[in-house]
């Protein structure tokens, strides 16, 4: 499952959709999505919550290992570690790029780097997904 | 700053108010907190989206360390390390217990447990705050 | 596997060894032990290096996911987030306590706090173990 | 300071030394070194100790960020987290690559990729680096 029209519509009722994250590109090795830094999305100072920034992140990573499953297998993120580098103000918006650094059988570890309009670094987040067997196998 | 009230009418406007979080009690060196698991903050399967374990948590090391802070000082979180071990069900609410397991001058570490509606662990939450001169100075 | 002395010995010809790392008592959700802050075990200006706590900690983790293993099973860390609090000076002793957060079939969390000869936190590290089938299995 | 003698020799007689890291290139924005995997850096099973891997990257992002220091300040690692992907066996050669993510005024992010001699990516560390004013000042 590659088809961005279909991720995007399984996100939008599910709390990627509640964020507004908008998926731009997916491929086997890189995920690209896009996010609004609404005021609803922001800390305290105008700026996007930390939160937020997991929380996109989270959603690529596992994009990317969900069009990476071998068919009836599924996938649970185990461990998400963030560097929050700079901030993202009220009314731009954010670009975030997860890249695989590693697609196993059993684990697969991607990494997000999440960047404000100027292109500049402020989030780097590397995740791992355990690959598991079905739900009921 | 530690007046609950006060605390959750400045959340309301932000990301923890788009997810619900009800700060339960706020002590210099804990912090407690719920939140619903609405179907809006939940991945594919009905459980809550490891995002929203992670925003969840970071909302409530920065409440802390926001109590902690002396004047004309702000917070940043620069790292944020989380392991998810269980899941929490669409319909449950969790709940959230953030300790301080340092409070320096330069730096603060707060930890998150946040378990289910039957007690259990579902994800340990650890960050680091950095103190800084407020804006301005 | 849970006598100490056993373990101690399966430890001292790998890198635990090299360090000097002590087993004082395990358990199946808990294990602790001691290091010496050896001259050789420093980082510049005569402080525990940040590497030799965690290689300790990880060390302590990995124990104890071994004491919990079923027969036929084997273990390897995927994931290891450390906070460092404070220094411990040479010629002091460090003690280190890990304890299990979760014990899972397919993962297990340990977290290891390590002390100074004060009983101040220096550091934290929390680690997840993935449980795999026996080699040749 | 990033003459790679002058650092090797600060290195030796600490944790680095006792492993046998040794520096191969050191600029301001990437230090590389290598390490062979004796016996007494292993675990169970003749591979590389996971806290060896941490010890070694560890190292390498400290150099980096001493690099870069201004005159008169110090740095401490705050964070530190580790993805194991793969294993190093027994009397091979492992080498680092520490790029830098960030380098700011108060804290420097480095990323040090370990693979090993396949080039296969064996362990990825993201720590901060704290900016701090010397001692005594």
């Amino acid at each position: 499952m590659n088809d961005i029209a279909e991720l995007q519509k399984l996100l939008d009722p599910l709390f990627p959709g509640l964020m507004g994250v908008r998926l731009v590109a997916v491929a086997p090795d890189r995920v690209t999505a896009e996010m609004e830094v609404r005021s609803d999305l922001c800390t305290a100072g105008g700026i996007l919550h930390g939160g937020a920034y997991m929380a996109f992140a989270d959603t690529l990573g596992a994009v990317g290992t969900i069009v990476n499953l071998g068919p009836g297998k599924r996938t649970t993120t185990t461990d998400s570690s963030t560097k929050f580098i700079a901030g993202a103000p009220l009314g731009t918006t954010v670009s975030g790029e997860s890249v695989a650094l590693h697609r196993g059988r059993t684990t697969m570890v991607w990494q997000t780097s999440v960047r404000n309009a100027e292109g500049k670094l402020c989030a780097v987040v590397t995740q791992t997904q355990l690959v598991l067997d079905g739900r009921g196998s």
